[in-house]
C-alpha cells in the first residue's frame, strides 16, 4: 500500500486510545509482565513511544526539511525508558503520550507538506539515505510494532493457563 | 501468571473497544489488507471473534458445566467467518461483536463460577480433556492473539514504504 499523509495521520492518532483501553486499568501483573530477562512490558513499551514522540519522529522530520542529509539523525536511546518512567503510573505515562502525539500531529498538520516534499532525503546514523516519506511510514509501522507486542507480552501471562491450547495460539509460539 | 476470574473479564470485555478504536473507519486498504494469499484482513478477523462469540467459548464453557468430559466440543469451524460476514460492513460487524461479548460476559458473570468449578473438565474433539480455567484463559490470549494479528497486518501495508527501516522493525520481519 503506498504512503497517504492523512491516512497515516489516520492511524496515528489512534494509537493513545489504543493502548489506554487496553491497558489502562489493569492490574500489575498485566502492565508490568514481560517475556523474560531484557525484554520490554506494557509499561516499557509506552515509556519508549514517549521518548520516540520526544526525540525521534519530529525532530528527525524537521532535521529532514531544514537540513536535508547534512545534519545526521541523533541515535535513538532504546532505553531512555528505564530513566524516564521511574516513579511515574502507567496512567501518568499514558496521558503524556496522548498529549505528546496530539502536539506532534499538530506539527506536521501546520507544516502541510506536499508530495514533493516527502521525497527530501535526511541521513540516518546507521541506516544511510532516508526520505522523509519513509520516516513517517516507520512512525506509523513501528506504533502498530508495538501494539503487536504490548498484545504479545499480555498473552504470554496466560501462557501456562491456557494448558493443551497452546500450540493453537500462535502468539505464544514466538 | 495465574488465572483469576475478575482479570480475565477485565481484559476480555475491553476487547471490542480496542479493535474499534484500531480499525472502525479507517479507509479500505487498511480494513481490508492481509499478509497474502490464504491470510486474513482485519475484517476477517472481526468474523472469526464473531463466529467464536456465536460457537465456542460460551457453548464450550456450558457444555463442561453441563456434561463435563462425557459430551465433546463440537469443532469450531475456522472458515465460517468467509460465509457469516458477506455483505457487512466492518461497522456492522464490530457492533456485532460488542453486543455478543457483552452478553456473553453477563452469562460468565451470572454463573458466578467458584475456583472449584473452573477445575471442571470437559473434552476437546483434537486436544482431549481440558478444564473449564484453561478454556478461560484460551479466551483471553485469543482475543490478545488477533489484536495481535490485527497490528500485523496493519503494519505490513506499510512494509516497502519504510524503506531501509523495515530491518529495525521486527513485526516486518515475521
Amino acid at each position: 500500500m503506498r504512503y497517504r499523509m492523512n491516512e497515516a495521520l489516520a492511524v496515528l492518532e489512534r494509537t493513545p486510545d489504543v493502548l489506554s483501553t487496553l491497558v489502562e486499568g489493569l492490574p500489575p501483573g498485566w502492565i508490568e509482565g514481560s517475556e523474560g530477562p531484557d525484554t520490554w512490558s506494557p509499561y516499557d513499551v509506552i515509556g519508549h513511544l514517549i521518548h520516540g514522540e520526544r526525540t525521534a519522529w519530529i525532530p528527525r522530520a524537521r532535521l529532514i526539511l531544514e537540513k536535508g542529509e547534512t545534519v545526521p539523525f541523533e541515535p535513538f536511546d532504546r532505553f531512555a525508558m528505564f530513566r524516564e518512567s521511574k516513579g511515574k503510573t502507567l496512567t501518568h505515562l499514558l496521558a503524556e503520550f496522548a498529549a505528546l502525539r496530539q502536539s506532534n500531529l499538530e506539527t506536521v498538520r501546520d507544516w502541510d507538506l506536499a508530495e514533493a516534499d516527502l521525497d527530501r532525503q535526511g541521513r540516518h546514523p546507521q541506516l544511510g539515505a532516508v526520505t522523509l516519506r519513509q520516516l513517517l511510514a516507520t512512525w506509523v509501522a513501528h506504533d502498530l510494532d508495538h501494539i503487536v507486542q504490548i498484545a504479545r507480552v499480555m498473552a504470554k501471562q496466560y501462557g501456562d493457563e491456557v494448558g493443551p491450547w497452546t500450540k493453537y495460539l500462535s502468539v505464544l509460539n514466538r
